[in-house]
């Protein structure tokens, strides 16, 4: 009996399709995770992701589970109970860092700002003089707001304290350039479903020599052993020591879909969803959609409206049902207070085509009328 | 540029090789992580491991990771800092409980019996009647020596002290019954790349309601968002919220693979776990490789051999290798205290034949003459 979910056009804040050549990769048989054509592949997905994520780190691999583990590994390998940590917090996922930190046994400062607007860099430059706190997190790529947000000042602020910088890059690595080395970001995470084009299931890691040095020199031992840095560098760092079993498939498709990025180089990729993004917004103004996010803030990747009365009106979980199961398009609501009030629609990746802007537009005027 | 590592034939301690229609499955386009048809999927999942089990379990799920994060699962749900917890230790993966718990901030007391032997039973009782620890953890399967280790006393032991149970059933689930409410074991983790014959990657997990009813008292929250039973209920409880984002494919892959078990029926694929397993052992003694472990604690699905003075003469890792690289099948060599004097070698899930029997032997013998 085969899987039979059924054809959709993944236009939500994630997983998105996955490209033709990243589903076959992950149909190719098993080999063992100790292998050495499986280490050779694994070489090869490192240095990619060394490429997408800007930097050098050794350390940079795909973490064997989902961003929502990387964003932990990040926090716990940095933070020890009693660090202060000073978050900002400008959608769900900030304060999902604040959540992770606390539980950690961290002291955290929040920093917030509206949903919808990016952060308030002296605001954050100050909380940051003030507490010298030895991490400072925030999120490049907000998926729950569609805000991008600067990087190098606040990196810098977290520099002259001494502070690590820890940044969220789930929507944004392979759609936009990143550059952790020239920005100063001590450990990065992000996501495989999003702008690369591969399935949900593995997050894509970079740490700094500076941050594996900190987890090297920790009083206690990272509270994680499955997310210890210090572990995780046995196998992923020159020697191959086993410490889990590599999820195999999904790191054939990660490799496959990591080849097809650099085919396409990033700078046309990034264009791409520059393109598809703008005319996503040109195409749904005239039905009353706007823009949540002021113009140089916006994430092409994923881009957030206000939702027009009609749709309102007709309830827009009722509307988004109606393009899933009558049109196959899958968009995404709102999260947190901005629940009922804004659609996010994800242009990444492979998706981020005006061919999908057309097919989408089509669909909500069909529902809509 | 497609994935070119070459065919294997994986007679390791995992993974083992996936069956075609688990490959197939991994192909099939995506859809979301809150689509109806992707919940209906998971329903079926969690159903049908609910049965391999033996549980009937709400809290059965695939969690998004692989086992070791399921360990990590059980014992950072159960475990708060300050705790005591008894580990029975025959092995690596017995040593890998203690070191996650201590991470916990658990206290940790340690039963250890020689590798390759079963726990005693009498020491385990002892040592929970003295402590009265909160858990009461060991392996049922230990992948590093290939002994079965019996449940049932141990976990009576543990309920009479009140404690809770975790068992480790990696290399079990599918490929020997399962009883957990029989036992009384309050939380269990698996793996999908032995006996389900999946790709590596995720971990079936199981919670009574004992389990999540402790989970929901605890002082201080799960010290891992990612991991916490309670947030993870949102999503594989009955109201499917947003918690992180599954990772399709894999699911995918576990819920064809468990049809292909149903489809056989555990009873036959015991059998035939057990009936290849001991044809392995036959077919080697004439070769001059010992089983490790006593009749009666063999785990079926991992045969562990004390190698002959040929093999271990031309260098085990280089017989290993050979076969490897000249013949593509994959066996494993020991681990900790047993490398270099013991192979592991599995027949696990669709594995678990004859023929795979057959075709080792013929290249074993190629290799040592």
């Amino acid at each position: 009996m085969p899987i039979t979910t059924p054809p959709r056009l993944l236009l939500g804040p994630g997983p998105s399709n996955a490209h033709p050549r990243v589903l076959e990769a992950m149909a190719h048989p098993l080999v063992g995770h100790l292998d050495p054509s499986f280490l050779e592949l694994m070489d090869e997905v490192q240095d990619r992701l060394r490429g997408l994520f800007g930097t050098r780190n050794e350390m940079t691999l795909p973490l064997s589970a989902p961003g929502s583990a990387g964003m932990e590994a990040c926090l716990a390998n940095l933070l020890e109970p009693g660090d202060d940590v000073v978050v900002g917090v400008h959608g769900v996922f900030g304060g999902r860092m604040c959540e992770v930190s606390s539980r950690i046994g961290a002291r955290v400062t929040r920093v917030e700002s509206e949903m919808g607007t990016p952060l308030d860099v002296s605001a954050m430059a100050d909380a940051i003089a003030r507490v010298r706190p030895r991490v400072v997190a925030f999120v490049h790529a907000e998926t729950s707001t569609g805000v991008l947000q600067p990087v190098p000042e606040i990196a810098a602020a977290a520099h002259d304290a001494g502070s690590f910088v820890v940044l969220d890059c789930v929507t944004s690595l392979a759609g936009l350039p990143l550059e952790l080395d020239a920005w100063g970001v001590d450990a990065a995470y992000s996501g495989t479903q999003k702008c690369l084009s591969c399935p949900p299931g593995l997050s894509p890691v970079s740490f700094s020599e500076r941050a594996v040095t900190r987890v090297r020199e920790r009083e206690r031992p990272v509270q994680s052993w499955f997310l210890d840095v210090g572990l995780l560098a046995g196998y992923f760092g020159g020697e191959r020591v086993y410490h889990h079993t590599a999820p195999i498939s999904a790191v054939y498709a990660l490799a496959e879909g990591l080849r097809v990025v650099d085919e396409e180089g990033l700078a046309e990729r990034t264009r791409r969803h520059r393109a598809a993004s703008r005319h996503l917004i040109e195409s749904l103004a005239p039905l009353g959609f706007e823009p949540l996010v002021e113009e140089g803030f916006r994430l092409p990747p994923l881009t957030t409206l206000r939702l027009p009365a009609a749709v309102v009106e007709r309830g827009e979980a009722d509307v988004r049902r109606s393009l899933l199961l009558d049109h196959g398009i899958e968009v995404g609501g709102g999260l947190g207070k901005l629940a009922g009030t804004i659609w996010r629609i994800g242009l990444m990746g492979e998706n981020a085509r005006e061919a999908n802007v057309e097919r989408l537009v089509a669909a909500l005027r069909a529902t809509l009328t």
